[in-house]
């Protein structure tokens, strides 16, 4: 990891210093636009075609059968699908906590206003493929999803879609589960097709291919809207001389591990302690079997010295990381001062993978930058608020005449007039 | 009105019915483009220029100053100044009660998670200008963020602002006004200049400039994020025959007088009362000042005649409406089978303008069919949801093998061993 003084910074090497490489999407976005036009064009057929050519898989089917994922069920460990257990246990748990109660209250004697909840209707789940099954994803998009009242909900894995995946999505009362990938699985799920549900919103992590997909279609009305935008993976850690260096260490490979281009950054007041990380990380670097892609990481990874807590609070706040990590004497005393986080590790004895796997909390969080205004994923993603109001007579007295004025200011006559109307016929009633 | 009966049209015919025109933004790109960066390289400067050429206004200053601020309150009549004391009275009642609680669960002994709200830092209001100062839309934006807890909060209006506009601005909370319109405006927000603070969040409505403004800074993570997509104003009015034609006549020019781009729409399973509506709102026409942007509305405005009410919500569920108004007999006996609007007002004494003003409901809603994803405005959108997780060492006993076994699954060795060196260590301990 580079090592840097902070306070030796200029404000410009400051900011620099805590920027993100750029999103190297360019260029996809013709070819993307192209394959999500013939899934519409196209549909069942159209999907069979992208999948033969772009994951050279020949599909027998776009939809798994019962059989498909009874069959995937039984080839899942009693041992994977208790820690499944235990995970979906926790998760809905901290969920099911989550579940808003509406607000009724009365403004005035007899004006009524009300703010109630609703599932949206249709979701999608994108769970990406490749060697490493992710249950832990399907987890923490289904899960939510069944909480909240989604009427129907159904997942896109690529093909071959994984066992484990399969086993975990049923077991989440997923719908319908669809051999598809990539940005011609999102376009399937925000369009439809003869097979694929169209679904309102699509949830879930992918490769450039599928967020440059789910951009376009969430910028089309007719399409569907999307849980977040997307970016690599980032960690934070926030330390003092008391912490664990090994610990710190592992914490920072879990997040070198997913990529070249995640983001890891330690900050601390303890130039030792920098150090003493620094050699834990080299001796645990090398038992790792994704050694070459953490190294990768840590490559462009960054260590700030800094005066002391507060200063590091500050740089984190300013950083708005994904995950923060806080490992320092009395982490709790700091959160009060903490900004901008997706989601908070607090103490020695909890490191991200907790959060990742099954704490309970979800590990779909904002990303680059993104934590200053948009939220960790949870139950209220899968719902939309709606407000309702309703007016008795007398409370219409009451507030009308103030209505009017207002209409009125605003040179807004006709709504006036739906006040006026109606006042005059209370009068004539009275 | 045009009318239709439903049950006449094809399947094809009754989806074209309820489609939305496309909206006529095209073109403004480039401009808007070019706008936004003229103001990131030029600052105040810039915000001089590109008012004095495109709203050809001179500004003698960007911010009004507190003599500006007062002087401008001075000029507001007692009279206005009591109806926005009601209305903010009812809008601030409402959205306190939205304040969230959070949540504080322990999924397992020793395995706290932890569910935060936390004001986003610095929001930026826009409230249009032009020959009616909407000082409803300065409290509908104003009151949530301040409640919030927003630490600034900072208003454009395009010059000059008016006075009521002014008044209502400093009244509800907010800390700056500046005199800036336009694209320009939603630049200097996202950006901010030697004047203007740079928002994390831009709030508010405006013409086709301001919303392509809005959309290309969103798509910026250096920029800032909006709070919702925009289109034309719209409003579905189911009835039946016991409803007041005059009323939902009344209801429907509201909607109308908006712009010719307004979306009004009858559903009710009474002819003879389309028939009552038809003569009443040529009627009323006649008599508004608007009448020529409402007749403009109305040529393309439909009534659909349905057979009873389940069907009428079933038609007002597809269209997702930002505006349901439902006039019937019993009219919250419909309200559980209502879907995808934005905010609904029930029986004959709620018309959409309380709604506009003074209920306490917030007058921000989704439109354009983005009901059925996007909720109505509320404190929730001036917030963000973060989470926390602390673990015992007991916790991390509890959960950790199963994390370890997860993380394998998905040959995450780092996440693995984060969790495994710390089972050591406790075991080490014991």
């Amino acid at each position: 990891m580079q090592t840097f003084d902070w306070n030796r910074l200029s404000k410009q090497e400051q900011a620099d210093a805590l920027r993100r490489p750029a999103l190297a999407q360019g260029g996809r976005d013709a070819q993307v636009a192209d394959i999500i036009e013939k899934v519409r064009a196209g549909g069942d057929a159209a999907l069979r075609e992208l999948t033969r050519t772009l994951d050279k898989v020949e599909l027998e089917r776009l939809q798994l059968t019962e059989e498909d994922i009874a069959a995937a069920g039984s080839r899942v460990s009693e041992e994977l699908k208790a820690a499944i257990e235990l995970a979906i246990d926790n998760i809905e748990a901290f969920h099911r906590a989550q579940l808003p109660s509406p607000v009724v209250l009365d403004t005035k004697p007899g004006v009524r206003c009300e703010l109630h909840y609703q599932p949206i209707e249709k979701v999608g789940l994108y769970v990406p493929g490749g060697s490493a099954p992710l249950v832990s994803t399907v987890m923490m998009l289904a899960i939510p999803a069944r909480l909240a009242g989604c009427e129907r909900v159904v997942l896109c894995s690529p093909p071959p879609v994984n066992d484990a995946i399969v086993y975990t999505a049923r077991r989440c009362g997923v719908d319908a589960i669809y051999s598809l990938g990539g940005a011609q699985a999102v376009a399937a799920l925000a369009y439809g097709t003869e097979t694929v549900t169209k679904v309102d919103k699509i949830f879930g992590p992918g490769n450039a291919w599928v967020t440059e997909a789910k951009g376009q279609v969430s910028g089309d009305v007719d399409g569907a809207a999307i849980d977040m935008p997307a970016g690599p993976s980032e960690v934070l850690v926030i330390a003092d001389e008391s912490a664990d260096a090994a610990f710190i260490a592992s914490d920072l490979l879990s997040q070198a591990e997913h990529g070249p281009d995640s983001q890891v950054i330690l900050v601390t007041p303890s130039r030792a302690l920098a150090e003493r990380v620094d050699a834990a990380l080299a001796e645990q670097l090398a038992a790792l079997s994704r050694a070459d892609i953490a190294r990768r990481a840590l490559a462009e990874s960054r260590t700030f010295i800094c005066d002391d807590l507060a200063q590091a609070v500050a740089i984190s706040n300013a950083y708005a990381p994904e995950h923060l990590i806080v490992q320092t004497e009395d982490p709790r005393a700091l959160l009060p001062k903490l900004r901008n986080a997706g989601s908070i590790f607090l103490g020695a004895w909890t490191p991200e993978s907790v959060g990742d796997y099954a704490s309970g909390t979800n590990h779909t969080l904002p990303t680059y930058g993104y934590a200053r205004t948009c939220s960790s994923l949870g139950l209220a993603d899968y719902q939309r608020r709606y407000t309702v109001q309703e007016l008795s007579p007398a409370g219409l007295q009451a507030i009308g005449p103030a209505v009017e004025l207002l209409a009125a200011t605003e040179t807004l006559d006709a709504h006036k007039n739906a006040v006026s109307l109606r006042l005059a016929k209370l009068e004539k009633q009275a």
